[in-house]
């Protein structure tokens, strides 16, 4: 037990350090880990690495209250509440996601001074400036986060954002809400970079290889139940 | 002039047999070479090409055609029929694309069989299975297209569809006109895959090196005015 505190210490380090962390969600869950790091500090090699030895999708993520300031939905809310008008949106209902009940995708964005939005150069802006942001309306209360955050982002674009629950690890156990919930244990702006590390089988990368490749690059590899338990103690 | 019309042909060629072929946009838009292959041919193995040497967004393509059999819109468009009831919509309008006037970012699917949805075998998947679906609407005009769609099919999920301009290369010069054109002229089922090729220094792969890549690994390459001028003669 002391060996797991002590790898979520270090982990916490590491973020604070702008470095990445490894995170595997369950095996009961998709099986997958995620190569993650805080928004604020994510360069474009940090792109590089995510795309080169990740593979999956590179996307942010983002707390509830943070969307809720910003008026972010989940996808899966907006499109409920126009599929009279476009009935392929009825039809394309994610009733039967194998792992979870519900999606966390909200919107797709770029940085309006981003070029193609995709190069590395113009995703790590967009995810760099959307921290600046989340630090930017802490205090903002008067509704106008919307705007400022139109004033610098446009969508559709490239770089999805996944909402936390409100509940985070409370309420559901995916990458998005592991990932929100060690930000707020180390203290930084809850705005997290991340992707998924795929192998060269075709599926998911496995825990064991995944933890092999953290060893290999000095990183800490996390799994799912071990920030759940650090998590508990700490909201309590 | 001969050597183009040979390229053409060698490309159409590759296309048919389930090859990847590179596509170079033009310096005057976005100056980045895709990696695209037919849909229909998708495997495993072709997305963790994309994924390795490509490293942009993996992505689908489709004719106006087929998007309007499905009733597929563009999101632009979506958005901003519910901008009423999504304020953020209004705000993050992507009224400043620098390098066109529209985007042609539709939605993001996943087939129903998938598990996560972004293994190589999950994205090779919906891929196939969406060229699949477009073959077999070919002959579907009592407005069951969407229905068959939603079948097999759930929305938001990982692989984004860009849908082309209706009249083509007439209209619109970005890759999926690019893509849908080099299928037409091909005679295969107009749906297409492929990635942006990044380079090391955060931007995309410059042309020479992408012709440099093209050759090492026998693959053909072509710039987005050689298929213009090849769709002219092929159309007239």
């Amino acid at each position: 037990m002391g060996e797991f505190i002590k790898r979520i210490d270090q982990a916490i380090e590491a973020l604070r350090k702008g470095k990445f962390i490894l995170i595997f969600d369950d095996d009961k869950r998709e099986g997958e880990t995620d190569i993650v790091m805080a928004s604020e500090f994510v360069q474009p090699d940090s792109i590089r690495t995510m795309r080169q030895d990740g593979g999956g999708l590179i996307f942010l993520m983002t707390s509830k209250e943070i969307a809720n300031k910003l008026k972010l939905p989940f996808l899966a809310d907006m499109y409920n509440e126009i599929d009279e008008k476009y009935p392929i949106l009825k039809e394309l209902v994610p009733n039967d996601i194998p792992y979870d009940s519900k999606s966390s995708f909200s919107l797709y964005i770029n940085h309006r001074k981003t070029f193609t939005g995709i190069t590395d150069i113009d995703r790590s802006m967009t995810m760099r400036k959307f921290a600046e942001l989340t630090k930017n309306i802490e205090n903002i209360t008067d509704g106008n986060a919307t705007k400022m955050f139109g004033k610098e982002f446009r969508s559709p674009g490239h770089v999805p954002i996944c909402v936390a629950a409100e509940r985070l690890l409370n309420q559901r156990k995916g990458h998005t809400e592991l990932v929100i919930s060690m930000m707020k244990m180390a203290g930084l702006t809850p705005a997290g970079s991340g992707c998924e590390i795929m192998g060269d089988n075709g599926k998911a990368l496995s825990k064991e290889k995944s933890e092999e490749y953290a060893k290999k690059h000095g990183l800490v590899f996390l799994e799912g139940k071990e920030i759940i338990e650090a998590w508990k103690r700490w909201s309590k």
